[in-house]
C-alpha cells in the first residue's frame, strides 16, 4: 500500500472517458513519479482491467497518450491504460542527463545493481509492484493486468510478463528490443545498471527468459520492416529462434513499410488493444 | 501552378497510406513553406478528395497529423489530409516570435494588409489557392475538397469556405474562433495584420460573412463546454445567432466535460471525416 495519494496534475476527457495525470512519492525510485492513467467510460460504474504501456527511450508518460490514438479502442473495450514514465526525474546522478539511451529517459525497466544507480534506478519494482498497488488502491480497477509497450518499452513488457507469472494476463510489444544482451542499447543499459558481469544480465533478457519461463503466456510482436533499427538493436529473429527453442507461443508480424514511430504503433495498436481485451475477459 | 517541385521531407507509413511532409517555395508567402499530407491506401491507385485541416495557435503542421489521430478513418474513407503550417517561417519581422497569438505560429488565415506583414502573411491566399494547386498538381488527388481546422484554424475553415463559394464541398470546425471582430485574440491579430479600421475586419469574420453567404455550405461545429476560452474567446453563441438570423444550416454541438485539447478533437475527429466523406462523395 502506498502511503502517498497521487496528486492529480493534468485532466482531459477523451472519448467519453477520462485521462489524468498524477504525482507521486515512489518507494521504489526514491523519487516523485508521474504516470498517466486513461479511465475508460465503464470506470464510472465498474472495475476496470489495465492495461499498462512502457514507452521507449526519451519518452515519458505522455507519448502513448498523445500519439498512439488508443483511447478510442480502450473506451470501446472498456479497458484502462496506464503508462508510467520511462526513469525516476529529478535526481542528478554523474552522466544521468548525458545520452538518450542511459539514465534519464532510459530506465529500460531493471532493477540497477551497480551505483550509483542502484539507488534510484529501479524502475522494474516500480512498474511490477509499486505502481500496479497504487492504480489498484486509488483507481477503479480490477487486478486483472496486461502488459505492452514500444523499443525499449517493448523489452520491458517482455521481460515483466517473463519474469512476474500469474502477475499479467497477456502481454505484447511494438519493435521490442528482444536480446539486450547482443545489441549496443542493451550493453550500454546493462553495463552501466548492472555492472561487467555479463551472466547477470541474462534475467533481464526476454530472449534468455523465454527459456526457462514457467508460464508460456502467448507473445503478440508487431515489428515494422523500415525500422531503422531493425537489425542492430531489436532482432526480432533472435526472439523468433528462442520461442522456437523453448516451445513458446509467439505471433511475430512483421509489418512492411513500417517505421519506428508511432504511427506505426498508432497503426496496429487496436490490434494489441483486442488481444488484450480477450486476455482479460 | 507552382514553379518549384515541393521537396520530401520525411515520410512514415501509417494504415497503410503514407504520411509525408513537404517544403517548398511559396509564392504567397514569399518564403518556404512546409506542409503535411496523408495520402490513404486508395491513393495508390486512383485520385482521392482532400481534407485540409487548420490548426491552430502556436501549431505547426504536426500537431494534427500527431495527435488527432485522424488518419485511421481516413485510410478507411479514403480522403487524403493536407496540414499546412500555421503562418510563414524564416522571417524576422518586428516583434513576430514575441507572443503565441500574433506572428509567428498566429497568422490567422487572413492575407495582412498592413506593412511589414502583407509582404509574407498571405496565409488566406496560400491555403485556398496556392497549396491546393500545388496539391492538386503533385499528388494523386481530385478537385474535390474539404476543409476543417481548430480554434484559430476553426476560424480560417469557417471563412475559406464562406469566402470562397464553389471551392469546398463541406466544412467544419472544432472550437472555432467564431467571431474575431469582438474578442480579444481576433482584435490583436487584425489589427496587426489589418490596421486600426474595424470595418475592414468584417471581410475575415466567420459570424459577418454568414450573413451575406451565396452558398449556404452546412457548418459542422463542435465545441467542449470545458473549454477554457470558451465565453471570451469563441463565442459559439455569435455564431449561432448569426446563422440564424442569415438562416444559414449549422449543426452546433457542444460536448459536455471537453476541453480545448487534442484529446477533444481525437474524441470526434471521426464524425467530422464521415461528414466531408458524405458531401466528397
Amino acid at each position: 500500500m502506498s502511503d502517498t495519494t497521487p496528486e492529480l496534475l493534468a485532466s482531459n476527457k477523451c472519448f467519453g472517458g477520462w485521462l489524468k495525470r498524477y504525482k507521486h512519492t515512489s518507494t521504489a525510485t526514491g523519487t516523485e513519479m508521474v504516470f498517466a492513467i486513461y479511465l475508460p467510460p465503464q470506470a464510472q460504474t465498474e472495475k476496470v482491467p489495465v492495461l499498462y504501456w512502457l514507452s521507449g527511450l526519451t519518452c515519458t508518460d505522455e507519448n502513448f497518450m498523445q500519439k498512439a490514438g488508443a483511447q478510442r479502442m480502450a473506451a470501446e473495450l472498456g479497458i484502462a491504460l496506464v503508462a508510467p514514465d520511462t526513469s525516476p526525474r529529478g535526481t542528478d546522478l554523474p552522466g544521468e542527463h548525458d545520452s538518450y539511451d542511459f539514465g534519464s529517459g532510459a530506465g529500460f525497466y531493471v532493477n540497477a545493481t551497480r551505483q550509483p544507480w542502484s539507488a534510484h534506478y529501479n524502475m522494474f519494482d516500480y512498474v511490477t509492484e509499486e505502481l500496479p498497488a497504487l492504480v489498484e488502491q486509488y483507481f477503479p480497477v480490477t487486478d486483472k493486468r496486461a502488459i505492452s509497450g514500444h523499443s525499449m518499452g517493448g523489452h520491458g513488457a517482455l521481460i515483466c510478463a517473463l519474469k512476474k507469472p500469474g502477475r499479467y494476463r497477456s502481454v505484447s510489444a511494438f519493435a521490442p528490443i528482444t536480446n539486450p544482451v547482443n545489441c549496443p542499447w542493451g550493453e550500454k543499459a546493462f553495463t552501466g545498471y548492472l555492472g561487467d558481469d555479463r551472466e547477470a544480465w541474462k534475467a533481464w533478457d526476454a530472449c534468455e527468459l523465454v527459456a526457462t519461463a514457467k508460464e508460456k503466456l502467448p507473445l503478440l510482436v508487431d515489428q515494422g520492416e523500415a525500422d531503422n533499427f531493425l537489425d542492430e538493436q531489436l532482432k526480432p529473429g533472435a526472439l523468433e529462434a528462442a520461442c522456437e527453442a523453448a516451445g513458446h507461443p509467439l505471433e511475430l508480424r512483421l509489418q512492411p513499410g513500417y517505421d519506428h514511430s508511432y504511427f506505426f504503433i498508432a497503426s496496429f495498436i487496436d490490434d494489441h488493444l483486442r488481444h488484450h481485451a480477450r486476455a482479460l475477459g
